[in-house]
């Protein structure tokens, strides 16, 4: 093992992350070893390019039965369910599949705990968890970029041997991402707060809707769309993420909960209509408003970082064909920058608007140039 | 009064709403006034050409001083904070500006109750609330195509006359929105469930990430975003709009919380690691995912009714300008439409991914006009 990047890899597991790690490394010229209980998965993921199947060779406990032709790859990825990790780890060590070994599950703690438990090799396991993830799951879903620029958490472990820890960081290198060294615990509570708890928050919202009104339902718009939208996810796959980081969701839901508990009291005090407690009810719903702005001011932008402040600029689309084509290419011809871009239709309507997100200084021009073109636009 | 659609208007409050409102009517060759107590807010909302300023002729309390020259104008939009609303109702009722009136609240039981208190005429004041909005506010955001297609409620009072109804209702099919009639009770459980509530979850959800660390917000992804961006909201505005409908709101608040509380419970139960009492919390846990999903998919697509099944075609673009021009004239040369784009940024490298939504028909098709273009795609 050297310091240079792994030049083979094993991936267990070939759903949408695994899959799509197996793309990057392929992607840099690294031999890639595919294996998955579902075969069918496994050989989708190889006629997408992801690499070769393993051969089911190697028998379970018996030692010197090389699981990979030409002898132990460099680093093996377990791509499993955090649940699973450490039973497929503690298989893959046996086999002696690689040199080293790290997985990519959205919980750290509880993988660690079940690999110590089953006596598996912490000095070669280094724990490790990618960012990333998209609403569709699955091989088919896999693409080489997934991980381009992502955050790539990795906990070392004081067992781990410093050159598997290396090996595994320079995986992350390879797939484009950004390495973040943390403690599992750490991990853990991080991922509560920005992941695990806001799933379960909007799940609660969106059950509400279940019953609901279709008149109520009518009169929904993008803000109700947007809190519920996650919401959607698998959720025998999100009951899993949830029941594995059980203790540190759970602390931030339920402070969640109690303050969402404290709102609707201050929303009765003023239901009751007596002034002096409808006032003090009033500022602590300032208070929680005012929180929330905050809160959300503190989220990096898409690009990474504090979000620069980009201008929007709306422009008024027929929607047929061709149309969006003329609207990009008359920018296009201006040498201006479109940052992003959100379509919002009118429904029932043959006209939508698309907003126009660019720099500041971009905005006068681009409102200038679409307008002597004739497009209906606003800033 | 007769019943065709009205001629004239006077709109009471130029900020985002009033001015849009104006901004339609004046698109159908409707005269409308303008009055705002922010005389540059209404002389902005002049200048975008949402009409003329009202005059400030006109004594309160003294009958027989036209406050609209040439007579009472058809109708009267007050589009004023819902507290405000019966205040400025009454004002305008006793200078007779219109031969109807109605407000544009996103609460209808509050300015009702205050204008009955205030002795407001309710045979010419009909309720309603276009449902619209924008992240941004004020007379400069205004749009004349605001309220295309977009649901405009309607609660006629019983004291209501009903050729007032019917004028207010061709109001809102004059700016082109689709009507819909209910009592103002039912109407504000309807926005608290769709609207009021998933803005102060969110604002709960976020107000956790205030004072969270930065290597935690690193790790946020769209999710987050998604679930938090309303929160982002001026707090003042819907500190108003929460406490005008306090009841509903902290209806729908306490039930989320209780289901949260309930989550967390369950969660707890999962750490404690008792096996019985896991397999209990797990399908609690599971049964609020599901109900999760079953409301988001009650939630109307954009485009209004069950949202089509669209497809999605990925595309990786280069982040410079002209690219999504090529990748969009390729897309409208072979008639192919677009329904929507979602610009994915990958931070800090110079490629984004474009995913197009098309109709399932249009996908393939789309993928191989793409690449026979050289274009990185993946459905």
């Amino acid at each position: 093992m050297s310091g240079s990047r792994p030049a083979s890899a094993v991936v267990i597991g070939a759903g949408l992350i695994g899959t799509s790690v197996a793309l990057a490394l392929r992607g840099q010229g690294i031999a890639v070893w595919l294996q998955d209980a579902d075969v069918a998965a496994a050989r989708m993921a190889a006629g997408l390019g992801a690499g070769e199947l393993l051969p089911s060779s190697g028998v379970p406990g018996v030692p010197g039965v090389p699981g990979v032709p030409g002898g132990p790859a460099d680093v093996a990825v377990v791509a499993v369910p955090p649940a699973a990790v450490a039973t497929e780890l503690a298989a893959a060590q046996r086999r002696g599949l690689a040199r080293c070994y790290t997985d990519v599950a959205s919980v750290k703690e509880l993988p660690v705990r079940l690999a110590r438990e089953l006596g598996c090799d912490l000095r070669s396991y280094v724990p490790g968890h990618p960012l990333s993830g998209r609403e569709r799951s699955g091989p088919a879903a896999a693409r080489a970029d997934l991980f381009l620029g992502r955050p790539w958490v990795i906990c070392p472990l004081p067992e781990n041997d410093p050159a598997a820890v290396l090996l595994v960081a320079q995986l992350a290198t390879v797939c484009g991402a950004q390495q973040v060294r943390v403690s599992p615990a750490e991990h853990d509570h991080w991922v509560a707060l920005v992941s695990h708890a806001p799933h379960a928050v909007a799940a609660a919202m969106a059950a509400r809707l279940e019953h609901a009104p279709d008149g109520a339902l009518a009169l929904a718009g993008q803000g109700l769309r947007d809190v519920t939208r996650i919401a959607a996810g698998d959720p025998a796959m999100w009951q899993q993420i949830l029941a594995a980081n059980a203790g540190p969701a759970g602390e931030v839901l339920r402070a969640v909960a109690a303050e969402l508990e404290h709102t609707a009291g201050a929303l009765d005090q003023i239901a009751h209509r007596e002034v002096t407690a409808q006032e003090v009810a009033g500022k602590e719903l300032a208070e929680l408003l005012g929180r929330g702005n905050a809160g959300v001011a503190r989220i990096p932008g898409k690009r990474g970082g504090p979000a620069p402040e980009f201008v929007v600029v709306q422009v008024i689309i027929p929607d047929q064909p061709g149309e969006l084509a003329r609207l990009f290419r008359a920018a296009g011809d201006a040498g201006i920058n479109i940052e992003d871009v959100d379509i919002e239709h009118s429904p029932g309507l043959p006209v939508g608007v698309a907003e126009l997100w660019v720099r500041p200084e971009a905005a006068e021009q681009l409102s200038d140039v679409l307008a002597a073109e004739g497009w209906p636009v606003r800033r």
